[in-house]
């Protein structure tokens, strides 16, 4: 047995996660003793910098998913080994991109709004998940996971990654084929990690591509999607709709033209709250560290070299 | 073989019926020669007593599940035999719950409401599903529907129905046992028939017993909430909001407190449009004449002892 590897939580701890190390046979030291940092402030790349100036961990274990300001910040140091908490909070957003579609299917935003009841008729727009066709872009944790969550509900489900690498119950297609499998989608969530290779992957031809009844969904990052060429395609009748946990830029300025169009919802980046992340990033660290003290590789390994 | 049965569609068809009619060996009839009439406007119990005053069908086919207003008609003779569409569009409305329920947990009324960005800092009140426990009231169509489609979402799922009869996938009790449920409750749907027996089945005594952050769902009936004491329910916190499909009054007048209630989040009575029904109707309309024609038992018979 080795040692216990010594573990540095920073900037600060949250309930249960000094005891998370324990369990997993670490033991909680000093930044300049560390063998792993344990860093759970998502929104403090520049914190982190600053900390690996005056200790020398072998591995960092980052806070959540989406990592793109730690690359941006020049933090990565491909020298080490990184692990981020891809995975985890998949079912988490999974939920919240499945309210934001029966949002749009339901059209609860435009009901939020009325102060009155709306006499629906016989011609009244609301629509059923049941039979229509979701288009999962990205089936990482959070894509891999709303397909779960939409089985009983009847939908055709289709889905991208990079590999084309089939995944159960989803009809898998490359990500190079995102524009012939737009035209075939009555809902489309993106669920994609934000690169270099996928900044502004939504742009002015995905949004043509799509149905004028469509719904958009974002859970991922603001960044996906090109927020102009977003807004025209709702002005223009391109797509029927959007529900956005995620802008760019986040967060959006008040007076955006997306605050005040009816097909549009718009939730300020919570499908992943704090309370919910801090359950299961404390049995991520429990899970790493006892990884991480066998010597095996860790959970959540980030890829330098692809950015997530 | 009998003849091929006399069907009378009224008061207009809708695309597909007659069709429906005949190839399940009905032949369409005018109303004094029907041996069935297949009345297709739910809201016009009137329109129907007028009809059956020049009509003497041995049985009467009613288009939507919800059919006291034609009881409180007197349209419903227990001579006759009377069907109704109980259980086919219990998926569509589930959903609806679904969404409605989504709706309370991630704050979609809310959010929908805001036109500025409001960061959610480490203490933002969302909620996810799982793990939660949902307490179905009634489990008939839209009950059982809603319990499979929350399957994969990881809730306990608790219902009632008058039985007590066991359901799949819910932990189920008698209706009597409601007081002793609801403290246990996250989520309460009410999914039940209106009955004398069920009207006001929700007030005072209900809501002061449900958890003080439980979301009511009602997809069912305005009437089974006794609005008053919702309206006070919210007011004072004792529980934490409401979604709602159906009201009473309905519509629900302008200037109704509920309707500026943050944690509130009414649709009008949407959660089976007549767009959605139609296709099921049609299934339904097939089913029972080919029965009808051969004389077997039909689907959706409606127990006027019982009013549903």
């Amino acid at each position: 047995m080795p040692d216990r590897p010594r573990i540095h939580i920073a900037p600060v701890s949250e309930p249960g996660l000094e005891d998370a190390v324990s369990r997993g046979g670490g033991a909680l030291a000093p930044p300049e003793d560390a063998d792993g940092v344990v860093w759970i402030n998502p929104r403090d790349p520049h914190g982190l910098k600053d900390l690996l100036t005056r200790s020398s961990p072998r591995w960092v274990q980052l806070p959540f998913a989406g990592i793109e300001s730690f690359f941006a910040a020049g933090v990565i140091d491909p020298q080490l080994t990184w692990t981020c908490a891809k995975g985890i909070y998949g079912h988490a957003c999974a939920e919240h991109a499945l309210a934001l579609m029966l949002a749009g299917s339901r059209r609860l935003a435009h009901h939020a709004r009325s102060r009155s009841w709306e006499e629906p008729g016989f011609g009244s727009p609301e629509r059923r998940l049941t039979g229509a066709t979701l288009l999962i872009v990205g089936l990482g944790g959070i894509g891999r996971a709303l397909a779960h969550i939409v089985e009983p509900l009847g939908m055709r489900v289709v889905g991208t990654n990079r590999s084309g690498t089939d995944v159960e119950g989803v009809e898998t297609h490359r990500s190079t084929e995102l524009l012939e499998l737009l035209p075939h989608a009555d809902f489309v969530a993106i669920c994609a990690a934000l690169t270099e290779e996928t900044r502004n992957m939504f742009s002015t031809e995905e949004f043509a591509a799509m149905k004028s009844d469509a719904w958009l969904v974002n859970v991922a990052r603001g960044g996906l999607v090109d927020t102009d060429a977003l807004v025209h395609a709702l002005q223009e009748g391109e797509i029927g709709g959007a529900g956005l946990d995620v802008t760019d830029p986040e967060p959006l300025p008040e007076e955006h033209p997306l605050w005040s169009m009816d097909a549009v919802l718009i939730t300020p980046h919570v499908a992943n709250t704090w309370d919910m992340a801090v359950p299961e990033l404390r049995e991520l660290v429990y899970s790493n560290v006892s990884r991480f003290a066998r010597g095996e590789e860790l959970l959540g390994l980030v890829d330098p070299s692809l950015g997530y």
